[in-house]
């Protein structure tokens, strides 16, 4: 990072998909996989990962343009029947830094090429990284959503 | 992005705390703010966040430094009696891009300003995105893990 805020990554790989436009909901019926990229790792960089059953895959949404990045808020799908909320009260892809990020099951590890079911993410998305899911980083203490939230979800897996 | 997969990301804000180094335990037990940059964002970027009971922070470890990064495997922690897993199957913070990824409560929100508890990120980390956490979203189905994970993380909090 510099003094401005700058900060500069470098995809460590890519989604493949048979998804290849952003669709809402039925995430969990399409098979995905992730491609680390070989010009920077062995799969010395995934030993053991097959230890876990899910794993938190931070990803680009590259494909939002410019003119559909919020900064501020917004009816989360459109929906005018649901609250305006910031955009850091919701999960959209337009966000700032377009940053995605979601727990998936790992299905499998070969090589460099993790299978995975429940990955929201786009043929070719690049990914930023991939972390273990471990039950001591689940939130701790009650959860609380509004209404919205807990029906916004109802189809999407 | 562009075709050689680097990212350019603008922070969205920095952490505020009284701790000024990485320690490996109990980060539940001080206080932790992120301070929205204000030339970026009115508080309209998290009307409505105080709805939710936890946020989902994700920021850069800035201070890690280059030679510390490791892109194949190590000892969590530098423990030999732990098993030598890749970087990936661990959640450490000398790793690519340097990206953290941390459920924690939020106890308040003033403007710009959110008080968080359960932030494991010192002073002056760059915040990159911040969301809602969903009951939704969080991983589906019985967790496994291996038995270091439980154990690196009994005094983290």
């Amino acid at each position: 990072m510099n003094a401005n805020g700058r900060v500069i990554l470098q995809s460590i790989g890519w989604v493949r998909s048979t998804r290849n436009e952003a669709i809402d909901d039925d995430w969990d019926k399409i098979e995905t996989r992730i491609e680390l990229d070989p010009k920077q790792f062995t799969p010395a960089a995934v030993a053991s990962l097959d230890q876990f059953s899910h794993i938190e895959v931070i990803f680009h949404f590259d494909r939002v343009p410019d003119d559909e990045i919020v900064t501020g808020g917004r009816h989360p799908r459109g929906r005018k029947d649901w609250p305006l909320v910031g955009i850091f009260a919701q999960r959209a892809k337009g966000r700032p830094n377009r940053i995605g990020s979601t727990a998936c099951r790992l299905l499998g590890v070969d090589g460099l090429t993790l299978r995975v079911q429940g990955l929201d993410a786009i043929e070719g998305t690049p990914v930023l990284d991939i972390k273990p899911v471990m039950k001591g980083f689940l939130p701790r203490g009650e959860i609380r959503e509004p209404a919205w939230a807990t029906e916004l979800l109802e189809d999407y897996w």
